[in-house]
């Protein structure tokens, strides 16, 4: 008897293969899904049961593909607008028998109409669930976002607040298998740590504390959440069922003279911050590997062409991984070594950085044709900002760059530099080239006053 | 924040890598420990104490050299016999703070004098404990074995029964972080699961169903156990610390010229039960990889040399990282391949394999120079056996196979034929020559009856 | 630059990727190929030339997956009988540039008619050939065979000859770079070592110690091959282009009531011969896994529906693969644990192994009942022999099985006993009852003679 | 039979497992050596001999460790200046049996008095030599220093003439097996190419086209070579033999209040160039980690400790490994991280990157307070060179930089920027305020020329 978590880094997905007796399900599998066959098979398992929580809005399913594979069974919740494709409809106390295990159907709608929970019981030890899939509805920590119906918010709201007592009614002892962790763009309030219980979180989790339901709906509507636009890719492919990814996760590598050639709709530098500011190629926007999965949706449309920079060879390899896991992956080549590049002949352009002193000299300059641009989400801009600075969420630069002007002086700042960096490229590439970053920013900032 | 298990197939033992912050445990490492230290700074952990459940008798314990290479603390519980040299001694709540996480210590005597469980929890997310390392107190499905003092046999089932209370204090929500899962000689009822939390195992563990101190000091007492002699030897290197593991652990190859001229204690065939019956090397035993951890210290003492015969060469690595594990690594040379052997004129010994059939001829036939030999354990034997049948379990041949008499014909059986070759290459090897094996043993004889 | 040997076990086939300036080549891709887009983008390469050196027959070619990853171009050498669809034809003496390699064809043919060799050159260092890659024309030790136009035998040896001139006209500082290596089944002599020149083939091989046409032409029509009958299919799906290898390189498990109930064409049982003589399901076959790639097309018809039965699932993969690679990989299952099927009742069969005393006792008594059966191949045979035993080929027995008594007894014997067990399960699933395998075989008995 | 290249990257250290009939030799191994013996056993061999073609400058053995785990003998050539401690001494015409191969001794001084090369000999294949292993007397496209012996500079280079003679005498038809590849320390004129024979090599290699030993001699004797320190820290283990490598190959990992604390003689980031100079700790040099086996034994001396700065874990195990490799392992700690320790306060430095147009525009000012300084190796430096720059290579900048001026202007350059990156991370941890970075340097220059 098995049950392995198999974790994506950058979408922070949790996904999980259950085995007991020859037999193995997987719950919401990814889409470069040969590792649940590979691994089920090579623990003697043949995976009969694909089980989804939900129509994932931040990444492409791999259900349809390891179905093609298994010849498994995949259940889906009942969708209004249509079924999954690809899918059987599971409904509310449906048992399914792995081995010795048996997985039972908690319809769980709140986060998406679709929603189900899957608890987990083991034949031989009967008493109660030994554990439960929560999906989206329940993570440690936190619970499911509820802003995807913006007209029926206080509906849905209760609709999870529903759910989540229909979860913790299976008992403290249950262990809990959320689909996402820390990191996601799914929930901001996740604990770091990956393994809890209902008890626990019925301890802990502050949104479970809240044990008034009015409240609860007050709680989840004053929520602000963010949504990319390629959340509605994912759930259109996650309706029809996703082609499979690449046998090869690698982009075909292409020379200096082959990427100057490429008439692609975006370079892709994805180098970490700091190497892109000091050097970059012109036009290209930053989306540091890391930070592609939370990222790349906002600036990167469906079908739009792609050619990547990085540093070697394993940052492009992991890099289209990120992109494949989101369908954004129409890679037309990728290129490693700015540095060659420039050694060739290639112009490059850098963002300077700049420190503490710096912003606080030029706030008390107060010169009338500098803005320091704060790109960090509403939550972190509520708790605390600097006095003058401006506001807009990294992620809605995509459209919102156009409101800012050219002439003006601009320095980004975020929690750290990160996504001021993402920011200050998007600007870059964009033509605006009076742009720097504040390197530590809101972090740096706290600290200087101490 | 991570909690990872790390786990040794043979020995099922688990062993645990929790961290937080930068800071890192583990918990009952093994002896071959570098994937401790190498798992952390991977993650960017650094380790910095080191946790020891119990003195293991099964196992030869890592923490002398994890605590060599990273400089971490191991802590360990009071010994009445004598301090643990390379550790300090854990009292009843003693606290140590791993990042955010925090380690509780609960003395939990029964198993040994000695044993300790660790309760976790994340100061984050304060209230109760959201795991606990159980060791070899608590198992899924089953408790610890208390047949270690022989002249205290009631008081530390007592001591274990009141230890177990002391740790379901701890609240159902906590998830169980046992030392071994099943197919561990330090426990027979173990579940196959090996996730589980306090509260399902409040309802579901058998012996935990017991609420009676006295019933349950009874069915302790009533349990049957088997003390494989190297259980004094693990004892004693984990009281003074063993040795490293090699920096390789591969046997050194030999060729056949060289296998012949070794002068070894044991020739140990680790293939299949059946390529062992088809043919081996005279005076070889069988101890099919698998089958190593548990059965090697019945047959091997301390410092006896050893030869390896096996298929191919990751068998060979296989067999000794087995044998590193318990200290009974003086292996002289590996050889593999027993038919080119053969080719180079080789004699070989075969056993037969025989099956329900015959052996039910033979029991109708009753001739008297002929004995079925069972080699399970008692439990397995109380549950049903053959009738005529005579028992001697398997490891308790390595000295009462100088009652039998190598003049009769001998059928040795099992539950299915695992052990009965282990006990019929035994035999062969102090020369008994009228040996075979029912294959299918005591399953194919019931599922012949239906 | 680079160039990387990818070897190819069982098959014994070797294949090159080559690379310079951020291009690549393969030559002879198997079927399972991401490994070469894998390994020339980690290295920064991009494929974009695959060279056939000729049609293979032993294996699948790779080359249309690779050029449907890549849009590399494949080239091949002239076909009287129709293109090959997927492949340009390259003719004496076109160059193609890879970086700063230069691979120049040469046209050789002999072994096959459409074959090439690719003489390779660093354009920095001009002077002669740095290499050549010679197919199936020169091995180490070896030249190809050429009897696959029976027709027209002297011809295509004379051609050979002629081809060999002209690749050894390269000159004696060329590395020489074989499609196979020693085990493979076309060619008996090769050279256990992988690394050549031409000249120390010059000095060294004995195929070119011939100087004379004539004598050159009249050693290999003297040679001994056998065709297996896949050889067939894999030519048509090398002219066609053959279905790309699964995504996952692993059998479906399936259990042993599953097991049971499948109706396939052949129960193949992939564990090593001494396993497999000692217990077996009846009617299964015995292809251990190191010999599949040598034996399964004998015994095996395209198409045909397959379970498999191993010791492990590591090894049910590696059958798996092998079969992929030759397309008779129609497998409906994988079962592992023939002790356990036992031990769940179902009746195994075994075949006794004999030893040399045992075989020459039967010699002596001369009963009219027994046949001791060489297997070996016609080269063998004829360097010594037992006296008295008869002689059929172990492939052969796929068809001339039906010749033999099942009511006679049989000890099967080879070199080893290896060829022997597949021999013997061969007969044992066509209804034989009174079969044996004579244990160390050819070598056993001049071992014995010393 | 195998001959596998084991290649460390960084020194582009080529060294080589030699195996046949159960046994293998290494040739030339490097600390980090469990790979030898791994690699050997896992293909059935025992390392028997551990042969050395010269005592290393540039590495620290791994011949003791290798002999250590296996009990081989080290066969290393003759020494004026005391014996190899974990040596015997081989001598010419000395002849090893590795199974069926046959290694035979050279006495080829040169590069080194104590040099050998190992003819290789198939005893099968009988005639001449198959291949050699060439040390550093002969690369592919090069041959070995003569500058380790001022005193004696032509008689050296006289030696080596002849050593190549002798070397050349096997044959063409052998292959060449050196000691290194492109971008080792020990010849600047490698060929990328790994592979060749002697006879590509006598029709290619420039060294090889000069037949008059007199003028082969003021050829040598006119390079530039570099000697850094730690040559002599390598050569002094490489005769006592060093310390075995760490069992974990990672730095213990260090949060931000630890490093702050640790008093080092270094702190190295080995981030890429541009992420150093967008940000840096101030008082931190720059050593890429791609960079450190070329540059560090420049900068670190023997037993410095060192703090390791670095952008992920897997980053900071290379940067370990380059380390260990040449014994300036003394790490204290591992960092990960500039951006997160910029958001908690710490200060960071940045040195800016200037293009070509400000380049040409500074040389135009010609200002009296700026230096143009160019940090390439002597023979690049001749080759071309911008005018007005001045000269101290990089390597020498760890003594030179005391005759600079801390108030000046410098802008580094070398061939890319690489280099010049690394001179001015040295720079500013001495102090220099004024100091940029020619990116794209003199190809960005020539280039731009175009």
């Amino acid at each position: 008897m098995l049950i392995e978590k198999i974790k994506t880094p950058g979408l922070s997905h949790l996904s999980y293969l259950v085995g007991s007796g020859g037999e193995a399900a997987v719950i919401d599998p990814r889409r470069d899904c040969e590792i649940y066959v590979d691994k089920a098979r090579a623990a003697g398992l043949e995976i009969t049961h694909i089980f989804e929580t939900h129509r994932n809005e931040d990444l492409v399913s791999g259900a349809p593909a390891v179905a093609s594979m298994t010849g498994a069974k995949v259940l889906h919740g009942p969708n209004s607008d249509g079924d999954v494709v690809y899918a059987d409809t599971a409904r509310e106390d449906d048992c399914f028998a792995i081995g010795q295990l048996e997985i039972r159907v908690l319809e769980t709608p709140g986060h998406t109409d679709d929603h189900l929970a899957f608890a987990l019981f083991d034949s031989a030890y009967p008493e109660k669930a030994v554990g439960v899939f929560t999906g989206d509805a329940l993570f440690v920590g936190d619970v499911g976002r509820t802003d995807f119906y913006p007209d029926r918010k206080e509906e849905v709201a209760g609709r999870l607040y529903d759910s989540l007592q229909k979860i913790l009614a299976l008992g403290d002892q249950a262990i809990v298998y959320p689909a996402h962790g820390a990191g996601s763009v799914c929930g901001s309030g996740m604990a770091e740590r990956e393994f809890s219980t209902l008890g626990h979180e019925r301890l802990n989790n502050p949104r479970l504390q809240i044990s008034d339901r009015a409240a609860f709906i007050r709680a989840k509507i004053e929520e602000n959440h963010y949504q990319p636009p390629y959340f509605r890719l994912m759930e259109r492919l996650n309706l029809e069922g996703g082609k499979p990814a690449p046998r090869v996760m690698r982009p075909s590598t292409v020379a200096l003279a082959q990427l100057r050639k490429l008439d692609v709709d975006h370079v892709v530098d994805v180098r970490e911050p700091m190497a892109f500011a000091s050097g970059h190629f012109p036009g290209a926007i930053s989306l540091p590997v890391g930070m592609i999965s939370a990222f790349a949706g906002w600036f990167i449309g469906e079908g739009d062409s792609i050619a990547l920079v990085a540093s070697d060879q394993s940052q492009l390899a992991s890099a289209m991984e990120h992109l494949v896991r989101i369908a954004l992956d129409n890679v037309a080549g990728g290129y490693v070594g700015v540095v060659p590049a420039a050694a060739q002949g290639e112009r490059m352009r850098s963002i300077p950085m700049i420190d503490t002193q710096e912003v606080a000299r030029r706030l008390d300059e107060d010169g009338s044709d500098w803005t320091l641009l704060d790109v960090r989400d509403a939550d972190e801009r509520a708790s605390a900002a600097i006095d003058k600075s401006q506001h807009i969420y990294v992620g809605h630069l995509n459209e919102r760059w156009a409101e800012l002007d050219r002439q003006r002086r601009y320095t980004l700042m975020c929690a750290s530099g990160m996504r001021a960096t993402v920011a200050a490229g998007w600007l870059d590439s964009k033509g605006f080239e009076r742009v720097d970053i504040y390197l530590g920013s809101m972090g740096a900032w706290k600290a200087g006053k101490r």
